[in-house]
């Protein structure tokens, strides 16, 4: 299934993808559906809350619970067609407006190569020991089509194709054999970055942070695990423009996300709503091709099996 | 004011500390002071819930609007004993547990200049441009007295003695001259370090990860600005076991909470809950003075005005 939030009324709410081209609002339609079995409309006010509210966020705090309603809602609704929305009519938002966490790797070798050689360096030895992330901000997400403002801050704005595993189980000290368990499925992700400061605030040793902190792009929407099993292997390209940025394949992985997840666990729980970045796909960023963003542009970021994801850089 | 969270029966709950010695149940006096009014108990219901829930995040999401009915509350119970807990028979709780977001800062001058010492280098000069900062796990707090596991995967466990400032307001843009709004108020805050995996971390230059993940310490409670207007200037004390690591004045700092604030609020919103770490306080942690923890260790912080967080290292 594919997983949306999208705006109506101007709140976002949570939707899924219906016979391709139709969107249901879940938290609307557990309710029509309970209805029509009967249920007492105080407790399906309550239910439907709980288990498929509004926000994408609490929908994955449901877990297994939310998935299996929401299929329930597909096949009870697709012979309903006028409780649903036309997808072409409907202002998609980022599947999650708001993350329990991100964390962004840097899983792609090419990329860390490109990174290095630039520096004159070699790749750092404990790049190949640890998957390395920093941590973004979990609520500053653009969806697709949305304009992203440029930053006030910044006179180098760059992007970074990435895909994203969406977490919907909470764990701790989970065995790589058992991550993907943990992952309800995948969306894009465009990593803006503000290099100019993200330079800067990287040679004081702990990491970016408004190098990154001012758009995060993801969607169109979460692809589910029976849908896409497995990222590896899929073409992905980015646009800018007119012009192709990189055509590819996400291959070059040195770190899974199941390596991710085992890394991350540690002694520590992973939750609902976790969002891990895979790190640029090798070639798919501005800064490792010698390309640079000017403001008022258009980026699409295609991968297989998920869409294409495109947001417009705005000048400020 | 001082917030507090605390164990009743299982499941963390929002206080708030009445006439020194006890702990009011926000949620339930609410409930009770209301009910004592004469309103209807289902509204009373939903009202404490959505200003005053048991969760602190919450509390904070609902900004001015809880602080005016805690106040409410603590003038009404304080002549109703029977409705308070004894402190003393309290287990507490991290006044949070659960953040917006968790950014930790690099702000004391005398903290950052041995950090070079021992690299023999300076300090970079971006450090004197912009307030520098990582983003922590914002869900892994420990409060006073509680127990924190040493992580399966250091041998180089470390504390640094640092103050929070605790974030009730949503807003962006903001400028240091109105920063001050926004702070609810502080806290002590130990950002336990695993220094081996920090330095392999920090190489890949992304900044600490599980370097700092395993464990935050942070409390007893947080002391509203009402009580406690500005930390600068205020003594602190650091005390492992037996022995006295830093006995100093938060005095060096190079960047304020407001200077924080106004940096990272650029084109990025700040929301309640989130939570600004100082960054250790000249001298107030082992790698700095040439100490190293051991398991099994009693870890004593204090901040004058705040009280005093005390936290058991465990082995694993």
């Amino acid at each position: 299934m594919k997983l949306v939030s999208f705006l109506k009324g101007g709140k976002v709410k949570s939707g899924v993808i219906v016979d391709n081209e139709y969107v249901a609002d879940l938290n609307e339609s557990c309710y029509a559906m309970l209805l029509e079995k009967g249920e007492d409309e105080q407790f399906i006010e309550r239910y439907c809350n709980a288990l498929l509210p509004s926000d994408m966020l609490g929908v994955l705090q449901a877990g297994d619970k939310a998935i299996e309603l929401i299929k329930e809602i597909i096949n009870w609704i697709s012979k309903r067609h006028e409780l649903l929305l036309k997808l072409d009519n409907v202002k998609l938002k980022a599947p999650l407006q708001r993350a329990n966490m991100l964390r962004d790797f840097l899983a792609f070798r090419g990329h860390v190569e490109a990174t290095y050689r630039r520096r004159g360096q070699q790749i750092p030895e404990e790049w190949f020991k640890i998957p390395i992330y920093y941590k973004g901000d979990p609520a500053i997400f653009y969806g697709h089509l949305e304009e992203v403002p440029w930053p006030k801050y910044s006179k180098q704005v760059d992007i970074e194709l990435e895909i994203a595993a969406i977490i919907y189980k909470k764990g701790k000290d989970i065995n790589k054999d058992k991550a993907k368990d943990y992952i309800l499925g995948f969306t894009i992700f465009n990593d803006f970055s503000a290099r100019d400061i993200q330079m800067m605030e990287m040679r004081c040793l702990l990491g970016p942070a408004k190098g990154k902190d001012f758009a995060n792009g993801l969607g169109p929407w979460i692809v589910t695990r029976d849908e896409l099993p497995d990222i590896r292997g899929l073409r992905a390209y980015a646009k800018v423009n007119d012009e192709i940025w990189c055509d590819t394949k996400a291959e070059d992985m040195q770190w899974t996300f199941e390596d991710m997840i085992q890394y991350v666990s540690q002694d520590e729980y992973i939750r609902p709503g976790d969002v891990f970045g895979s790190g640029t796909i090798s070639g798919c960023t501005g800064i490792d091709i010698g390309k640079s963003l000017k403001p008022n542009s258009r980026i699409e970021l295609y991968v297989e099996k998920i869409g294409t994801l495109v947001n417009f850089l705005k000048n400020f």
